[in-house]
């Protein structure tokens, strides 16, 4: 199959929506991205890569570092992480994000901030040296050594969240945090804030593809059966509030970011990684919900 | 390959697992069936069929029921039957049944109580005669003219639904139900207390699996696209609390019942039933579970 | 003091309120009543009555009678009623009345639906002749034998009340309440539909008063301890979302009813009763409250 | 009367109960204090003063504090204080103090946390040199120079003080607090600390009770009016989950604090505090309950 040839087509056919939904400006340096941008690149298993557009411009990943994230906890606690944080989805959040992310002190999932803030406390905790630890483990899955993070983004979240303030002062009340509540929200927004492309993130994800690889970067070590539990998580918890939508639109277990990355993967074939800043009223990229939906169509790859 | 060995070493495996777990006790129908039964049956979309144990009893299929009902819905409705209920999970019941199944009326999917009772109500209001009919496609998509109700087993669980009562009557506050209480109540049990073997199911089942075959039952039509909806909805939805773990540990879209049977289906290869009365805590078949977990890992048939 | 003038003189002052708000349209018997209608009526512990326009003329008492009923209540089963309903205030009804009215079964006070619903399931399990006895009850307390229920506006209130059968099909679930749903229904809107004149109520609710004087009427026999507990809870319960607001405007304890009537007591002076339809966003008469108002500023008789 | 010998015997009554509940031992400022202590005093709007056992001991005020607080807002906003915090009771905290006290940005009333911070917010703002005049109107409401806060227990409070801290961040998060968090924090828990003994908060609350006098304390001006709100406020929400009791038993608005002081008032006649630390399983002291009850009963001046 010609995958470049591909995904041209695909951009061809999604680009009336190209001026649909709007860009996350919630603080200035997301706010000041071109949001008429597009990317996209896929990684097979059988080595073949293809990537058109802005496929090699980096952009703030935002919550897809919580997969890299939770790869490095299941390594560390293995099946003990479950004592500290839940592994069903969290259902529409028709309330207040504090209460329902947090009952009794154990967030639902690994995937809503709630849980990926217990998953900062616990890296602080186990790593020698968090931030370059976990730096070093999203450069070794990605083969890239000049991934970084950017401490802009990382600063000007924490001044405005006070929602995940809110939650990680619930989670010390209740005792699953370990950590200083400073130095956990600041790595927390620090591991959002990493910056990578479209090709730099199919890339990474391609390991989780393929369970029949060996999982072992920067002594993140994770068994066939741990990444078949991240993909379980993926598909169940990894697009919030749509993802039940996503299961159907797209059918392959993925992660969203509110810098409009999406990345999704077809268990034993590939991983593929689109980009578009405008999102939906859900908080997902438009173009690269449009772009995954169309390249399981033409695939057929879908998981259903 | 050989499914009915296959099957076999499967029920081997699983069978020092066999006395955990209870059954359903609340309704006096449900307490009184043996529980040390175990079924299981796979048809795949080549036509062939194994089946072992008591594959040919019939048992209370409860909510998979569900998965019929939307059926005939979706066939009825189209897309319009989102405006009266939700398509994505509805998270870890932490609080009220009734509060989190309804919001401003409107159940978060088919599958909870809330939503499977819009169902009923629906089918009120548009076939001609719902109980007849409904009954009919079931027996037609099973391929069996003998699949009966058993009305003691409704008539049971009606005298025990507080809580279903409870769900019923906010919808009618909120104007989601249109026909009468009583009657909704009535089918909605009615439509639950199918009796139907794992066989049965099986065969039912392997129309969602294979959504290239056209799917037209006792006047219920759908796309290929409502289908691929379907198992989306079952993937995401089809176990309460437990869709995660089901995800992880089977990978497949299903449907449990209460009565100890779950559904599940490998796109495009397979439908498999199985039936043991013993549930886990989470109300799923211990057998069940574990067989399906068996029989995935054994076929590398997980979607992940 | 010439309570008469007095009265009138209120009356002037608040006419200019009088197309203020609107009356309860939920079911058509209450919708029919003129709306333009005021009356009012004091009773003091030395004898004195003042009764100024419609004040014979009866209206619906709906959750007024909600006193009356904790009065018998209590009577019954004393202390051990604490059990089965709380004596805190509810709060402001910021989400679901269902969830928020039940908690683990027991309602929150005997003022809001949840709570009254279980004084009526008390009732119809100790009175002999439940509705009788009820009558003969609120009878001999007004000392008025022509008291009677308003058969019609209960059974329409029936017919439209799913949030309250919701909320009983709740409790029966939680074990609460012990009747069939039907029974307790009814006559917790039977009790609701008693027709009472502001003469009546303010002579009945002036033994409330007085709570040196000795309490028994019908059988219901309340020692002064008792008296004074249901002024606390009509204090701190009797306004649902409005009691701080009342607390404040007028600084008496007292109870009212979505037909428009309000009755408040000055313990060990006098009762009062007002009414008048056109009720407030909170469903309080706007004229009922205005009029208490003055009347404790007038007499300097706010508690506070 | 005597109110001396009144208080010797209320005193005597209730030393069988002396043994009963516990300290608050949340922070060790609070645990340290000796609990076996008992003071009380008593002033009337006729200059009477009565005062036994640790009476002039300076104790924790703790939430009693939000009263001052209150009064200072109601000086400085007048009606407009209502946009930012409500005036009704926030019924039994059933569930997450943080969800249940903030809705939509909005505490329920000024007297639980969220409603004080924002009290405090609003203190910040207004107030030139906040510490010092909020310190100065509670000295001379007292009639004493000597008053203090006390650093440490502040600093500790917040130190443990997870719960308000993600309530703060809450209410920064729907923009109600103006102030950084941090400083709107240690200025609420510094009002908190304030150390005074029952004879200062008595004399310091029978400006409350007696709303005919002119209120102006170090610029602090209230109209008869607002004083008699507060004395509403007090009588619905001065007792948490227990406010509905304490209205019962004691039948008088006040103000409990967590240190083991009660504050109550019976309007026109006298304002009377009571300190012991051992608390009930709501938080109120034991014997502050049990004394005032007696002295209600004995004066016959419950407002009931």
């Amino acid at each position: 199959m010609d995958y470049t040839q591909l995904l041209e087509n695909i951009y061809q056919s999604i680009l009336p929506y190209a001026k649909e939904g709007k860009q996350a400006d919630y603080i200035p340096e997301l706010a000041k991205v071109n949001p008429d941008q597009f990317g996209m690149c896929i990684h097979t298993i059988y080595g073949e890569v293809a990537a058109i557009e802005q496929a090699d411009t980096r952009f703030s990943i935002q919550s897809i570092s919580k997969v890299f994230a939770l790869a490095m906890c299941l390594s560390i606690k293995g099946d003990a992480l479950w004592t500290k944080v839940g592994k069903e989805p969290s259902g529409t959040a028709f309330n207040s994000l504090v209460q329902l992310e947090v009952e009794h002190g154990i967030p639902r999932n690994p995937f809503i901030n709630a849980g990926a803030i217990v998953m900062a406390d616990i890296l602080l905790t186990h790593l020698g040296n968090p931030a370059a630890d976990f730096l070093q483990f999203v450069r070794e899955v990605s083969g890239t050594d000049t991934i970084e993070y950017n401490e802009h983004v990382a600063i000007s979240e924490r001044e405005k969240g006070y929602l995940n303030a809110a939650i990680v002062n619930l989670l010390k009340h209740h005792g699953t945090i370990e950590n200083d509540i400073e130095e956990v929200l600041h790595f927390y927004f620090l591991m959002c804030s990493i910056e990578m492309s479209c090709r730099e993130l199919s890339q990474a994800f391609l390991v989780f593809a393929n369970h029949r690889r060996r999982f072992d970067y920067a002594g993140v070590v994770l068994t066939a059966s741990q990444v078949k539990r991240m993909n379980a998580i993926m598909q169940t918890c990894g697009f919030y509030d749509e993802a039940g939508e996503f299961s159907y639109l797209v059918g392959l277990p993925g992660k969203s970011g509110v810098g409009g990355g999406i990345v999704a993967i077809y268990p034993l074939q590939y991983a593929v990684a689109v980009w578009s800043p405008r999102l939906n009223a859900k908080g997902n990229s438009v173009l690269g919900i449009k772009a995954l939906e169309l390249l399981t169509t033409e695939t057929q790859t879908s998981i259903f």
